[in-house]
């Protein structure tokens, strides 16, 4: 799967205007206009053979203008058109919290809340299937920042191309990844690292900085801020593919770390249909593990009752299906712990990168 | 005041052996011994005028080992000095949350949560005057990021002096400012601009930075991120201190923003024993204020009755005690609304940096 995609600003505005057309062509024709959307839930989730991810399945369900609400819905959906071509005209782009409120001005397509504009800003992507990206809407959230041996180009705002090593040229916070990383703002050029780590936490990033991992090893380090950004999924993708890079993923031991690795290797739930372009199937899941928890004696805490509600719903999650995760999930369900990744501190402030990174690392061939 | 501080590795050391050594002297008398500190309260903070800055008062709390709780205390802080001599040998730094699981193997010293190791730390910097910055101690929180016609030199890693220019030498994303912005790790070299604008949201940020908001109104930019990191405090103090920049401050609309800026002008609470290095007491607020809400007839929030008692708390806090702050709480209170910078979004993308800054910006002779 290539995952470069190329949408020039016409062929978006060619799709919004399509959406636009049908259905004015069904208001001419005296018909209701409907939108047809899939089920946006874990049980519509499929795994896609020939993409190698998770994409939603065949449930649909319909909005149709004979009720009030759907017909606000596709107001809404139209207002949202003609917004997005404006910024396309006058290259601008907008955070999903200021279009919320630009819609003040759209009388009865005023949003009730900022989930909506959001949710329908993603219905818009599945009907074009073009991306958030495409339309100039971004999210308030950082994005992840990364140090190591990688070089790259980015667009800036006036247009001019800027090459930044993000070893060389950058402080110790490392080179700031924008919100869009598609090939119009960012082109990778070179790197001279044998994989990529994405790693959760800031505090763990910043001691294999400077601890030196990236040099000793030869790794480009990527701190994934928590719930990782599309941009964070969409470079992982990038650098996987098109440098051929193993992606290994380090994240706190618990349920909500699980979650983080399927969004980046299987696709998550809300963006399944661009799991294509954010996934990255061949990603591995380093640790915290829950036989590291044993194996190292990690100080560990005891698991909270949503904690156990999230693990009981990996179980029934179709991306977490193999054996190996069902193992995983369950043997932390019996030993009733979670650990973070900082917590092998209790062996000292080298002990992750002298010890545990390597003994793992080996485990999966990549030392 | 000058907030220059040039502390040494070696005058660090020292201060810590101090308060091992007053211990053990203690000690070797046969007598208890006790660590005297300020109570860290808005009850027990004053307005330092030869400072310019809030500091904590004359009310003080004394640990005195003849508790178990308080002896508990002491052995943890002699932990901590010879963990902070250590890494300071070792050229090394380390989390807060790595030090909280680093106390695993400290026997009776272990700390029963971070909040008590982040405490403990804050103790020590009061004992010694020195800062958690000399520690090598530092959060887990991300710096500000920064965009304007300033040239820095960062010390990196490896301890080569790099030059980084925060408009032409970064991406999109700014230039991160690390966690250590003392004189070791950072200089200020020049700049070409009239004033710093410090901006809560990412969003914001963002907004002013696509609308070239900095280059027409040679401005400097800096993302708070929220409740801002001491590094973030620290640098809008050396900014205004050594190069006499303005700084204006622009949050939210909201009890929660008006803490923020009295961290930034006055000195936070937490950290009212180091409020010469982290204020600026000539900062200005300038929006969204509680007439803002009225003047643009912005899209607004009820105040929720956490918000009320936030309000209400503020009325009482000595940091608010001008008359014009007095005014604006009263006001927002009246008005029972809050609302959020990107509100102004409801006049379009540009109004923001079209009229509103302007206007607000005219009003405190800035433009």
């Amino acid at each position: 799967m290539n995952a470069s995609r190329g949408k020039t600003n016409e062929s978006v505005v060619a799709s919004l205007h399509e959406v636009a057309e049908e259905m004015h062509n069904k208001m001419m024709k005296g018909t209701a206009p409907t939108m047809s959307l899939p089920v946006r839930t874990k049980k519509n989730i499929e795994f896609n053979k020939r993409l190698g991810v998770f994409k939603y399945g065949k449930k649909r369900s319909i909005r149709d203008a004979t009720s009030l609400r759907s017909a606000n819905q596709l107001l809404r959906a139209l207002h949202i058109i003609e917004f997005i071509e404006e910024m396309i005209d006058n290259g601008k782009s907008s955070t999903l919290r200021e279009m919320y409120y630009i819609s003040e001005a759209w009388g009865h397509g005023k949003f009730g809340s900022q989930n909506e504009s959001n949710n329908l800003a993603e219905d818009l992507e599945i009907v074009t299937k073009c991306m958030r990206e495409d339309f100039k809407l971004r999210p308030e959230e950082d994005g992840a920042r990364m140090i190591g041996d990688i070089t790259i180009n980015e667009r800036n705002r006036k247009g001019d191309w800027m090459t930044i090593n993000a070893r060389d040229d950058v402080g110790d916070s490392g080179y700031g990844v924008p919100y869009n990383v598609e090939s119009e703002k960012i082109r990778l050029i070179a790197n001279d690292v044998d994989f990529i780590m994405a790693i959760e936490t800031g505090g763990m990033f910043d001691r294999l900085v400077e601890n030196g991992f990236d040099e000793e090893h030869r790794a480009g380090l990527l701190h994934l801020k928590g719930q990782p950004a599309r941009s964070t999924r969409r470079i992982l993708k990038r650098m996987n593919e098109e440098w051929n890079l193993p992606i290994v993923v380090f994240l706190d031991g618990d349920p909500w770390s699980f979650r983080i690795f399927a969004s980046i290797a299987y696709g998550a739930i809300k963006t399944a249909h661009i799991s294509e372009f954010l996934a990255t199937p061949s990603a591995t899941y380093l640790g915290i593990t829950a036989d590291d928890i044993m194996a190292y004696d990690l100080p560990a805490d005891d698991l909270s009752s949503k904690d156990v509600e999230a693990l009981k719903a990996e179980l029934s999650d179709p991306r977490f299906a193999d054996g190996w995760w069902q193992d995983q999930i369950n043997m932390m369900l019996e030993l009733g712990k979670k650990a973070e990744q900082q917590s092998l501190a209790k062996y000292g402030l080298d002990f992750v990168t002298d010890t545990y990174l390597p003994e793992k690392l080996a485990g999966l061939g990549l030392i």
